[in-house]
């Protein structure tokens, strides 16, 4: 099906996904008295001298902002804040109808890390929560440490962890249907971005697989003079053997590949050189890195890829309602490495049978936010 | 009617007075592809090529912020920006319910010049308009003019131009029924903050009547070297005979008071000391200069306050929905001095039939948002 002009025209007829809506109506002079003055600065004056009972007297027990500078969304790139803004209120429908919460999408003028630290921690207190979304590496995680460290409410930038969450939950039962143990495993992990990193240091912490780290240039490796500092920090956890080489050199004998790469990049002979019943995560947008059937062709056991048309859909969407509901409802300020494992898990634990179509629930089962959410204590 | 502790019961039971809807029920994979990935890439792609199209395809056709550092909140002051979120939780629900626009409530944590305007840059992006709201002078004039010149959006600080319009509203309908000609009037602002400036900036603008402002130290007049720039800059629009004095003295032969000071200031033998039938616009919050009743027996001939419980409320609400509403809908990026004396105009004119008690419509008249908005173009 093509969505493009659908999408188009869909958007053009609602003129914007989202709206506010009042709890009451206002609709004779005591209730302006009693939302607005005089009645509201009784309100104002309390939670001013109890600032941490804002939540219980305004919609900041059950709202996140949705926040992008528009520098990677989705697999358009660059196209800054105007580009962003329906991906934000896409974003902001599905934390209402999944998670019932309130999410406002904010877009950013500013790109350095500086001024988008600045701007975020000016607004925060506005906010339950902070959702932060497709901000390009390696600013995003510069960004994002700093917000944690200087902010109280939780704070999760999606296209990291969220990915990562979802890639594990789908790994966890892949492992099963496969008979391995992921910490026995060689992963290759291709695109050294958000996700990637993200998803690296999420594997690592979970069970220590040896993993290799394939940026476009090839293998992220000691003796490599053009890395950043994000991904020389991989070294630290990735290439215990300081292999150096390319794609084809990383994949042979790999139990699993992880693209968040470009269209293309695995090819069947690649496939063919992994090691028995290989897992293929091949999550580039719109288009995987190979195309399930050539994947399953070439030998691949599971595959899964970014896309709704496709068995195992590996989808934010999953993870990130349940999220921000469970950290809003229990007052979770950090979500932390184990926070994410422990949704990983549950996740996985809601496909009942997995089977090698079947390792991650749909993105509409309403199972999930429950689910996710209890795990955010 | 105490309005306190049932403010407080009902706030804590609505747990915030706003909340995000959405314009589609997000139940079905096709949805989801249509809203946000794939079909969603479409859109984005598009507003970025076209950016001044984006109002077309999101909710910024529809929406307006409404920002606060909480420096000056009601009558309650400095009290922050979690005291302020309640109020601008309370001006979303005005401008939802008196003018379908979608507000959102943005209070920040930074408080000079500088860090406000910076911040509210970053976010601009995300919003068809903004409204200024409860941040103290003299940093608010700094603050609205450097944002009207950097962004083309609408932008209007509602305590300085809302509160003066509707006061200058009020004036048209309190000059026809005292025989009087504004611009031959002697006029006291006593309060020389966000309200008292603006309002001595359109009454000049208006009719250049013979204006003397007040503060808690007097007459501003040249002699005076404790004046900040905002004061000095009056001087030329003010007090044009170098009068030096305190209020008793500027208010002697006065035909109009417009205080936006502080409970009790003006007394009744203050109100004797004016011209015949003088005009009293006693707009401290929560307690006037004056209580209508003393006013009156002093010898008032029409009285004004900013209370509902009161005849003749001087209340924002009038004007700042239409405002918007109009902004919008025209596309109109600047709110100009002639816009707003359009507005006075218009709202004056509803009040068909003035008498002393009745010199400006309720905030609850369904025909202001129409006629505000059509005279925004």
């Amino acid at each position: 099906m093509d969505y493009q002009q659908q999408a188009l025209d869909q958007h053009k007829k609602l003129k914007g996904k989202i709206a506010i809506a009042v709890k009451d109506q206002l609709d004779s002079r005591d209730k302006l008295s009693l939302y607005y003055t005089p009645g509201v600065a009784a309100v104002s004056s309390y939670v001013a001298q109890h600032e941490d009972e804002t939540r219980d007297y305004t919609w900041l027990n059950n709202n996140v902002a949705v926040i992008s500078d528009g520098s990677a969304v989705l697999g358009l790139g660059n196209i800054g804040p105007y580009g962003a803004l329906p991906v934000m209120e896409g974003k902001a429908m599905i934390f209402k109808s999944f998670a019932n919460i309130d999410a406002i999408p904010i877009v950013l003028s500013v790109h350095s890390a500086d001024e988008i630290v600045a701007a975020v921690t000016a607004i925060a207190p506005s906010f339950g929560g902070i959702n932060l979304e497709d901000i390009a590496a390696p600013i995003c995680f510069e960004v994002e440490d700093r917000l944690k460290a200087g902010l109280s409410i939780p704070i999760m930038h999606d296209d990291q962890h969220g990915t990562a969450i979802v890639v594990l939950a789908g790994l966890i039962n892949a492992m099963k249907l496969t008979g391995r143990d992921l910490k026995n495993c060689r992963v290759v992990v291709v695109g050294a971005g958000a996700a990637g990193t993200a998803i690296i240091k999420l594997l690592h912490k979970y069970a220590e697989p040896e993993i290799l780290a394939v940026d476009s240039t090839g293998i992220i490796a000691k003796g490599r003079t053009d890395l950043n500092p994000a991904k020389q920090a991989l070294l630290e956890i990735t290439n215990k053997n300081s292999v150096e080489g390319s794609l084809e050199d990383a994949i042979t004998q790999a139990d699993v590949f992880i693209g968040v790469s470009k269209a293309g990049l695995l090819t069947p002979p690649m496939v063919r050189s992994m090691a028995k019943d290989p897992i293929i995560f091949a999550m580039a947008n719109p288009s995987p890195e190979i195309m399930p059937d050539a994947a399953k062709a070439a030998g691949a056991k599971i595959v899964a890829t970014g896309r709704s048309d496709f068995p195992n859909q590996v989808n934010n969407a999953l993870v990130f309602p349940g999220i921000f509901r469970g950290a809003l409802d229990n007052r979770v300020s950090q979500i932390t490495d184990d926070h994410k494992i422990a949704v990983a898990k549950a996740v996985a634990a809601l496909v009942e049978q997995p089977d090698d179509d079947n390792i991650i629930p749909q993105a509409l089962d309403k199972r999930l936010v429950p689910a996710v959410a209890r795990v955010i204590t």
